[in-house]
């Protein structure tokens, strides 16, 4: 008799698996072992650290015959789990030339094998660990599939010669009406709810929080209103930043959005797909949290909160737009109709809210544990998601963190305001 | 006929302005010079600072016939108001040896005779601007007061000498009862309500906030308490520490609390009062926010949140507490009743609460409005008043604040933990 | 009838360029790109700048029909030609994936072709400048040669995996006598004369210069005898380095020559046949000038000047046997006759000589004239060949220089003292 | 009966102690604690480490009824003896307000004693390594000297107020011919020989040294003629420059000498008689040896060596020249006669020769061995003495050093060339 579930979750795990070696056609090995600053690692360390991931928190274990690859891997590819041992220094990823791409291919397929050999014995599934490691484990890969495009497109972007990731243009937007949505708020409920599916513990627990009314916009900001800004001095003006950022800006001579090319009067960017002319109605990408901050206080706006943004997320739409958007590897705007448009799928959009525990939040144990409370501190949320998300790895809860100085995610934003008796 | 707000302004403003001076005495020209960090400003520079603030957004704006001490100072004392023009380098304040600390404290005494004359005009007082600035003023010369102290202290550990700034022993703490308070949350009111008297723009709106219940420890955490934490290997445990926490734990190889002397195993430590032998009953201070919450986690509770506190402070003795205590530049515990004890007085409390505009804050319009808004990035609030913290300068809706790895203000803590059913 | 000289250039020519392409057998496409720090550059970043500088100063100026492969290339593969333009930065020559290790071979076999067909050409051989650009390059690429293995060796040794570039295991060394031979010096001339081959600019002009009597050691240090100066707490003594390396000694914290493992009581080392067993009689290498400095005024002796260095070895067998050793990856002593012993082929021996022009020194004019005196700073000079110099490429006169901390180089010595009336 | 050397050893310890003294005559306790890096101690530091140095290597060791002033001075004020123990670490001198300028002086006045009462004693006398040491001591505080006004110069051009440490304005150089000398050269001798008085041990031994024929510029290059060497594209153009110095000027954006003052299209520059306007017949001085470096390579010039310098100038006027020189603090140029003009007493002259031991040279056994030894590594030699050199502290054999880099010292240069058949 058939077993559903098995293979159901057999079927799951090689498809997130075969996406990761996807996003890899048409690299060479040189490309994949690339890391030009400490945050961006080789997407060659990339595969083999999530594949590490299932050795060690599944097949080692889990699975009492299983053979280690390599038990050196343990640390090479260990990226910070304090309590499984050791890390390779981080920014020395790209010194690794041993074990080679094709080794490290050969090692994510002695695990495939030994998941896949693991999933397929039913008396697996009623385990109920092994499930939830395996869950948790493909939506930890699917986080490194959005990081291998990125960090690829920050390495290139170093390399002169502006290699192309996929070939091809650039579609043009179309513009939408703009304009913001009212919310009345009160006592809402924020955090995923049992039965939601999958989320990672920092989504949790669900919760009551109070909220003022609110106004969203329903658009992105776009790279025309974000010239506007530079064009009216933004980046000089330092009454419109952070303290931090405002030393951000000077120290490291911001002028412009990552990846903008200033030789230009009416400047292009480089993207995966190379060096492309400009457009002005694609949402503006590559911001740090200053600069979405700074241009927020340029129109006497602010950013939502991340309670905001859920709330109004889960009334207009909720996840039925996370479901629907396809990446396309650069923000050129897709939604046209009412409400809050371009929710998931474009940019990343920054939100007010210090990264931190909801209330009552606990970590799990044991080096799982340090998956995602460790870093609760000196960063801020972001919600949505962007071009580079790989499929069903978007919901209305999802929390995504970074420093505010971090500009090479897919990173925009979308204005928020706070009520007035007019708007509700 | 006497005017008495004018009375009462002029005679604040002296008794304020003078505190500050006493603070200097007993000290050399040469110690009120030193600077070990940047952050560390010198004596004689918060003298000058504290009075070029009277004098930029005061005397030049509303006396007209102010004639300035020196045009040059209007750069060497601005510390960060870009609205006001440039600066002088943070970093190098110490070497400022002109103007010497003579010349300063006249410019100290030609701008209060200014001041003075202003405010004995009777007309002047019908200037709210004028009259709200004083006050601001006075608020901002106090928080320098506090730092005063805590910068003194650091320059002076970093001598060899280990020069005392005062003379004498510090008394033993009385050991005081434990154990938890808890406190049922719901929807409070949060912030600085109209008619409470002076406060920060950050203080305020006073707003609605949601609180799950929630329990408070009695007690501030003690040095006996925290020394444990470090017999239980607490500095060497990845696990109990934030990922930015324990990299500084080992950039920085922190071992204890800052000013703790390592070399003996009953350690005493460097305080204003030169080295001393170790108190176990004394409130541990001198913890950055990465130790104050890796000692929580160790205990399984955790920092309250900054609403949590002001609530519980509020329902429990409100500002009454914050009146009574006289700074003793030492924390040594001074509350024995039933209740919250130590709210005020002896050490900044540390909240989980990353450092944040309220719903619908506002900053103030020009160079003034850069004094509190443009921090809220990257830093933690503490709550409470420490033994540095001058009189009169404590409140339930105090909101200070600094980064997480600063460790040279009196910073302490208390525990929380989530109420269960059986606290309510 | 035939064209000796252009038969002997163009065969001279593919020898030399062929070696270098040899040196990556075995080496994937990856370790041709690691770059671990900005000294250490990667393979294919030699193979393609020493292929640019044939490009840029034999064929644009001289070939008319050249047409270069890559424009692009200019920038890319300059080194430090500011006469020639831009450079790529150094430390991001890694960052380079594109071209990749097959297209750099591309381009080097279209320079190559471009090259043969220049010098196949008869009239050519006429134009001086073009033959002595050919020798020029043929010498640069040869010390290019000896810069990928080191460099490839430190790369290789930031790696955990320890890869071994070569198989096999190191030949012992046989235990040769030690003792000092003596020279009268006085007015003696230093330099490389006319008439004597190939030299670099720097080895010339030849010159007059007064030596005091002085002995030199026999034989390399080994490291059987740095050992001891080791166990005798050489690198803990401040009395036994010079300042800076007193300094440098403290920030690496440094214990041992370069490659050591420090974790065995006898320590083994890394080699370019991976890790392999100490051996006592190798001679010791991977020494920085200070460590060499040090050992030797532990033993009351110094490091010879350059110019004593190059006198004794005229004196003692000149040239021959800089022809006769071959490389071997690494050093382990080859000579065992009398006299002086591995002056060439083992390690390159640092002299206590400051790096500087000799007298009445004039540079090339142009871009070329950057090739070794700009460099004449803080800098000093090594002496001999070592085992990773390329066939052809020793002689008396050659001045090898680093700086005083480095130590990828293999890099050892030979001790020097001043002469007592009864060594004469 | 009057025990001459005695009374004459006295006075001249008397005469150089007060010396120190005298140079900080109307300067403020803060100005003497000035350090704006870890180069530029504070005043107060060096009138404490010349105490110290007595103190330490004559008192405690020869004076056994010598009770020390503070034992704890012992590592406060040693400066770099490692075979003394341990020092405070050299940027941090600043931060010793305690003890205050009083307490060092009462310092000095307790050594002083000492001293005076140990010289007092006939048989003191006949003890030569009291005398040797009393004479180091001596030369030594006089270099202390110097570097007190360099030091105080560095600091007090941080403050913007340009405080003047002396009045006055500086007289106008007359302006002399110029021209080359010319020199034989051939073996000479270099060094300082026997019965030449005081020498520090890098001085000695006298030995030979061949050197070619050679000129040397009579007169010291100008400002005049400096600002010729940025007017035309000086600091742009890479081809002039050391590479480790045109590294330096990108970094540190150097576009003139240290304290010109950029803003003035004809420039002025700060002087210790605070801003001065601009003199080009003045010596130019505050230049690097990268500077010098480039400004002969710009004239087809060089720098002469240290035995060329030292032999020209025993050859021309020898010590006549050094002994006849008063300081004046700042460069005016003096001299107007024929042969070579301003070889002492205005600036320090920048070799081409790379600090180091002359042949058989032995440092002097125990710390003060420390003295020269240790720092002959990446320095250069600059001869003759500066406007700062205190009375009697010159002569022909001196060898002063500095890193290439370093601007903070009264350093200009004279041009050399080799001499061709004309000049002989």
């Amino acid at each position: 008799m058939l077993d559903r579930a098995a293979v159901d979750g057999s079927l799951r795990f090689r498809q997130v698996r075969d996406y990761s070696e996807r996003l890899c056609e048409g690299l060479t090995s040189e490309d994949c072992n690339l890391q030009a600053v400490a945050e961006t690692s080789p997407l060659k360390w990339h595969l083999a650290h999530t594949t590490w991931f299932f050795e060690t928190f599944v097949l080692r274990p889990f699975k009492p015959d299983y053979r280690g690859f390599d038990d050196r891997f343990q640390v090479l590819f260990n990226s910070y789990y304090n309590g499984v041992g050791q890390q390779h220094p981080r920014p020395q990823r790209h010194l690794l030339s041993r074990p080679d791409l094709a080794e490290v291919l050969a090692y994510r397929h002695h695990v495939d094998q030994g998941m896949v050999s693991l999933l397929d014995q039913p008396a697996a599934l009623k385990q109920p660990e092994i499930m939830a490691r395996l869950t948790l484990g493909l939506n930890h890969e699917q986080q490194h599939q959005e990081l291998m495009l990125t960090d690829l497109k920050y390495n290139f972007a170093c390399n002169p010669l502006a290699p192309a990731y996929r070939s091809g243009s650039l579609p043009p937007a179309r513009p939408a009406e703009g304009g913001f949505q009212s919310y009345q708020g009160g006592l809402v409920e924020i955090g995923q709810a049992r039965g939601e599916g999958f989320g990672f513990d920092n989504e949790r627990p669900r919760h009551r929080h109070w909220l003022e009314p609110f106004t969203l916009a329903r658009a992105l900001v776009t790279n025309g209103e974000f010239r506007a800004f530079i064009e009216d001095g933004g980046y000089r003006r330092p009454e419109l930043w952070l303290s931090d950022g405002w030393s951000r800006v000077q120290q490291e001579d911001w002028r412009h959005p990552l990846y903008w090319q200033p030789d230009d009067t009416h400047p292009g960017q480089f993207t995966l797909y190379g060096n492309q002319p400009p457009d002005d109605h694609h949402p503006v990408c590559h911001l740090s949290y200053f600069e979405a901050d700074a241009y927020a206080r340029w129109l006497d706006a602010r950013l939502p909160s991340e309670a905001e943004w859920e709330h109004a997320c889960r009334q207009d739409q909720g996840d039925a737009a996370a479901a629907r958007t396809p990446p396309a590897l650069h923000p050129t705007g897709a939604d046209t109709g009412a409400g809050l448009r371009d929710l998931f799928g474009q940019v990343w959009q920054w939100t007010a809210s210090a990264y931190a525990a909801y209330p009552a939040y606990r970590t799990a144990r044991g080096a799982l544990g340090e998956y995602n409370g460790k870093f609760m501190c000196s960063q801020f949320v972001l919600r949505g998601s962007s071009c580079a998300t790989p499929p069903g790895h978007s919901r209305a809860s999802y929390r995504n963190f970074f420093y505010p100085e971090s500009r090479w995610q897919f990173t925009g934003l979308r204005l928020a305001r706070d009520a007035t008796s007019a708007d509700l």
